[in-house]
């Protein structure tokens, strides 16, 4: 086994097991003193240790956004798992029967269609399947649009004997957590005069789970506070020295003074942008990659030098941590330069 | 066997195999009609299938972007392979050479570093590797910048024992055709009159293979030419029916009468823009990808429509081909609406 990442081919993907360990410590740690559930979206990492590892610190079950996500995380050994998505066409929602009869399951629904949808899969079946409403609260997404339209489909739920109403879900706008909360406290006012308990009102997202407030949720969704990334630090939700994932690449190219380009193109960073300049930072520098093509990264630095040279190794925070984990087949587990494992990424690439 | 594409489950990749067949032979024939060889790149399907299926048509051989592409492709039973990449460090110029002996190889340098560890490299090996100089033509990517630089690489390489001076090759800026043709004819006078021959001058990409003039190129790599896409299209290399490759997704969501939201986000498309407007285009009609998240699409209709409706399925013309091939383990080769085969993608996730 490699012992230590310069021994490593590039481009990989270096996971730090420490930032690990610290981000996940600290998100459940606030969840706890701020009396919200953690339910921990596993897009980013797609890897059942660190789920297992989550739900070990107190979270209450994970968030996966496909069927395919789910069977692999079942199979691991995961056993509460919310799948906030519209499962649509028989081959899925026979698909997620099966999955309910294994795990304590819940999905969403947005419309009469897919409620629909599920009451006549689980027609015959035993146990009952969860279904929370999800509610466009600004995202502009998928989503009910009024608190009328989620006490219908709760209406559709309650009346349909192997469905469960199991409350109220959404994915908010960007820095839109307290329009999210007076939407629920809407809908919420008007499903309880309905007869209705609610009981689960989850949201997403990494930087809206620092910032809570005197908030109406009860469970939260975050994914990128495992890594971190470029985004994130920019939105404020953690520092450069809570980034966990890196890409290791090296120098092919120095064709002027002050230009250098890296073996890592979009197939190992992606095209996200996020609303950042440039494709990625170089970790522990202020240089940016300018030009992303599918195999070349392309730095422009501001004044001439002789390094990086070529043969240099460089680690690049990308501006989104969760897309690199669907890129790579597997990533390394590190501790300083020290690596400590490889792991296949089991949920890459389940797209259905 | 699933018979059809109604049977699939979405989000799924189709290679529409009449459609491919027709692209090849068309470039094929527009290469032996202006004389210039076919060297296609496989990037953009990475299956060692369709790469024997242009040899046959009478492509020299192929062009892959990573020495793991090439070790996939060697693996199938390709015999000539151009690499067109400087490899950097021990390990991966170890593979190099093993690589060198098993099948027609060439690779490019542009720094005397580059050729220097090829130099070291295959010092102690029988058969010399062939070294072809990549050179920076206005593309701003990898490449030597001035003739003078290619003649002293030229000559670097010619003297060591090892190495093959192979030619010249460059990828081009978009529509720099021309401005590519006069610096190789600039460089190619150079070298003449410093006693080299330039057995090869081989230059991209297919918006390019359509426009050669009376060029001086006599080699041309180019990928999408095989499925096409929203951004070849738009470039005028071919239309919107010579497309073979489309993502089947199913419509999960309309929230709005004009919101359709499908099951298909980055993860199945990326976030590649190449100038275009969206995300990529429905098949027959005008309709686009207006936002992608990781496992959503969202198109904005200009009028209120009750269709598409939730559960219908859209066959969406992605904005860049190749890259779609790195995301999907499996895609579908179709003849009409007719699923005629299920294939591996075997050289995808190949990053190193």
């Amino acid at each position: 086994m490699t012992k230590t990442i310069a021994e490593l081919e590039t481009p990989c993907v270096l996971i730090d097991i420490d930032r690990v360990e610290a981000n996940l410590k600290r998100a459940q740690a606030h969840a706890d003193a701020n009396d919200y559930k953690l339910r921990p979206h596993i897009k980013t990492h797609k890897l059942p240790r660190f789920a297992k590892r989550q739900v070990e610190l107190g979270a209450i079950g994970i968030t996966v956004q496909k069927l395919g996500e789910a069977e692999v995380m079942a199979d691991a050994g995961l056993t509460d798992i919310f799948l906030p998505y519209n499962i649509i066409g028989a081959t899925k929602l026979a698909r997620l029967k099966v999955l309910n009869g294994r795990v304590t399951l819940a999905v969403t629904a947005d419309s009469p269609d897919t409620v629909a949808g599920y009451a006549g899969a689980f027609a015959d079946t035993e146990r009952p399947l969860t279904v929370l409403i999800e509610c466009d609260t600004g995202g502009g997404r998928c989503g009910v649009r009024t608190p009328e339209q989620a006490l219908a489909l709760a209406r559709q739920i309650a009346i349909s004997p192997r469905l469960s109403f199991g409350g109220l879900m959404t994915y908010p706008p960007l820095n839109g957590a307290s329009r999210a909360e007076s939407w629920f406290r809407e809908a919420i006012g008007l499903l309880k005069r309905a007869g209705f308990e609610v009981p689960v009102i989850s949201s997403g997202n990494t930087p809206d789970m620092w910032v809570t407030g005197d908030s109406i949720v009860t469970e939260r969704r975050p994914g990128t506070y495992i890594y971190y990334d470029r985004f994130q630090v920019q939105q404020g939700a953690g520092g450069w020295d809570d980034c966990a994932l890196t890409v290791l690449t090296t120098v092919v190219s120095r064709p002027t003074a002050t230009r250098v380009v890296l073996d890592a193109g979009s197939k190992s960073l992606t095209s996200d942008i996020l609303g950042q300049v440039g494709y990625g930072l170089v970790m522990g520098t202020d240089l940016t990659i300018k030009v992303l093509s599918e195999e070349h990264a392309v730095i422009e630095m501001a004044a001439p030098s002789d390094t990086p040279r070529i043969g240099d190794r460089l680690r690049i925070i990308p501006n989104h941590a969760c897309v690199i984990s669907n890129l790579f087949d597997t990533v390394y587990l590190i501790s300083g330069d020290r690596i400590v494992d490889k792991l296949p990424v089991a949920a890459r690439g389940r797209v259905d």
